[in-house]
């Protein structure tokens, strides 16, 4: 289990978290109580009162502070109290304050850093082409039990897709193509990149590539918890699937997907006509994982044995290791590696 | 976690313990099995039966001795096992024995020393006022999540009335009277004096004090498990509500209430008016009680800030702390601290 | 607890395992996966796919190999790892195997061998007249909350058949036959021959034996997991109930009883009117077991007091723990030893 704090997770979306009353979130297995200051920016605290540790969540939003529900006792975005009923004097003193996360609303998301009372190292990640001119941009919320890492994984791998998904992605197995796969990894990212995947045929093939065009896929894992498919087929079809994975606790991941395309049929159509099947393949990997999870759990961790064809996912577990210990040093070039799949 | 062993709790009360079955409590975690011997008089033992471990409060009870439903022991309230069936033999022996713990009959209440096969080493607390002429007397069962120390604290709590039951029992906030409280300890118990608290306006004043009337009020804790709060207004009102608590297990308290009172009204109507509102009362303090409970396990502990106007918590854990260690030095006077809260 | 894993234990009924689909069983705790290989022999494999640790039992039977859900991987019934798909090359290579149990199916039981990749040191158990001519044979399924040596000891204990099922088997208690009890313990087994017991009277007495006749009893434990009820009554009435205990997990045991039978009376209507009987007994004896189940998990363990009606209990303890060390050294003659029981 790989917990990289040093960095920045989605907590909600923005439009989830209301001016009037707190929001309950777990972040690698933190409860945080989330609400709005008084100018609206959102704040996250440690979701215990630092009196008697009666979850702050239960309480209300009032002048932009959080009011404990048992006394009353009321906190700034910051964590300083603010203010204690009855007592005569002051509420603010140091031991009276509760840990602070650091929050960045980007997006119409709200992101938390997973190290309280900390300055952040960095930032968060910006989702490419979301919003931008010529692109639809469609967002999930989805949620699986799994670790980040084997729902990383899980999002990334192709030889599933076959089978688990079979019929639905890919032909059925035996059919046999031949793809090669570029994987280069950097210090805070590793990608693969397909090369020789098919153009679709018949009627898809002519709307979304009418003149024709070369398909090119790759699938991305950024640090600590980003991953990506991106499609490009010809001039006119572009699609990017980005999910901010966060880990709720260890064996409980919610992914944030951002979806931005740019197709040749109006965005709405793609959207009502793949939220369906998106969210039936969802439903079976989400299930596979939890299955995953509990012989994992029930065995005591892990024994995993890849094979060549794996070529995400243990990079992405070294990654998440090298991240862990602090390592992040930029390389100068990726390291790189070939390999052929049968598909 | 303070744990006093040495000391009674309230296992149940007297009518609910019949005398032809035995009935299954739990007491600082460790099961128990109660029934009556020949003569009525209560024993509790060990609820395992000495043989197969089979709970022995699943059997029946036979001439005053408790008989295992798996293969037909029997054992007296002193825990020695009387009868074996189809042994030739005698069935006494040492190694055939069930811890016995030391009961009293009291007042309605069955009394168990939480040492098993020990002499006491002082007897039960006795509530005053119950029974004595010209008082009323009501006897009330409840039930909370959270440790004997959180529930204690709470029910002697005065800071938290105004919030959590806010309108019920004081005005709204910021009314602000502000109030002396002289805090005394002793070796044994603490008490919280309330000095220049206003005495009911209007109609329920004039018919509570009709002479008008100082108000009397002390909030006591006393070792191991008593809570107590005493209201006297003026020469005709005068309430006294105890409760023993009982640590079932570590984090659940069973409340035994005993309230006493002699006031200007039918006792009846008190207490048919004073039920609903106080079960409604409980009903807030057990919720925020769950809460508190399940936040201070999920985090492995208490970890409490209090300030001058908790002013018995602190010390009731510092009591219980003492006691569990053994130390109960009577001291000549008790330490003693003013404080000043605005209610 | 004992766990003797040298040895083998029933898994299923041999029509309980089908050909075309994986089934998931446990033993000792570990999770296994049955199916059926090409010619129909039955595999045990561990239930966890080599590659990323899904279950193999949520996967499909394909011509006579598991094939995982997930990703595909396909594996013969020792343990090989045959097919990956969109794999270029060679499946099969040692790191990716999963290991393998030693399987049996005899007399329509499917008996696992609880040591994983090794040679077992024995054979599975025979039931002795099961299928023989002039004998009918029943099997039946049934499931304990306790720990395996517990169910033993309570399937195999006379005494408490008086209180527990007080008047099912025998006379209510205080009837008072003195009857003797002849208990011999080997390396790998122990017996107890009932000698004395009244044969029964009236109706039953004429249908069973029919020219009269001595009553022949005997209570065996034979390593691992057998139980055996033996009845002779005088030349033709002979009934021999066994049983495999199956150790599903440390508190739970599965029942694989067989019984054989030769009686003056159809085999069809003996099974007919025994069979709502015996659940009876069997219901009121997992009730009981359920209840010393809880208890011991309570308190941490068992906490036995034995007498010398205990006949067989202890010694069951004993051989399962010695064989659990490995040690099962033929003895030159069983020990032995006479108790006096009344009935």
């Amino acid at each position: 289990m790989a917990r990289v704090t040093d960095d920045w997770y989605v907590a909600c979306r923005s439009r989830a978290l209301r001016r009037d009353k707190p929001m309950a979130v777990t972040l690698l297995g933190w409860p945080l109580v989330l609400f709005r200051g008084p100018d609206g920016t959102p704040g996250a605290l440690l979701d215990r009162c630092a009196h008697r540790n009666v979850p702050l969540s239960l309480g209300a939003v009032c002048e932009g502070r959080v009011r404990c529900a048992y006394h009353g006792w009321e906190f700034a975005t910051d964590g300083a109290c603010k203010r204690i009923p009855v007592l005569c004097g002051d509420a603010e003193a140091r031991g009276r304050r509760v840990p602070a996360f650091a929050v960045r609303e980007r997006q119409g998301l709200v992101w938390v850093y997973a190290t309280p009372d900390a300055a952040p190292a960095r930032e968060p990640y910006v989702f490419p082409f979301a919003g931008q001119p010529g692109y639809t941009t469609v967002v999930e919320v989805l949620e699986a039990q799994g670790s980040m890492h084997a729902v990383a994984e899980n999002a990334l791998d192709v030889p599933h897709t076959a089978f688990l998904h079979g019929g639905l992605f890919r032909k059925k197995e035996g059919s046999g193509n031949d793809i090669e796969v570029v994987v280069r990894r950097w210090h805070d990212r590793v990608e693969a990149e397909y090369i020789g995947e098919p153009a679709p045929k018949g009627l898809a093939g002519r709307i979304l590539a009418p003149g024709g065009g070369v398909v090119t896929h790759f699938d991305r894992f950024l640090l600590p918890s980003i991953v990506q498919v991106e499609y490009r087929l010809g001039d006119r079809s572009h699609l990017v699937l980005s999910a901010a994975l966060t880990p709720v606790e260890d064996f409980v991941t919610r992914l944030f997907a951002v979806i931005s395309f740019r197709l040749p049929i109006p965005g709405w159509l793609v959207t009502a006509a793949l939220r369906p099947i998106a969210r039936f393949i969802f439903g079976q990997d989400a299930r596979m994982l939890t299955h995953q999870t509990q012989a994992v759990r029930r065995f005591g961790g892990e024994q995993y044995m890849s094979t060549e064809i794996d070529v995400l996912g243990p990079h992405i577990l070294r990654l998440l290791r090298n991240a862990e210990r602090g390592d992040r040093v930029p390389v100068e070039a990726p390291w790189e590696k070939r390999v052929t799949m049968r598909v």
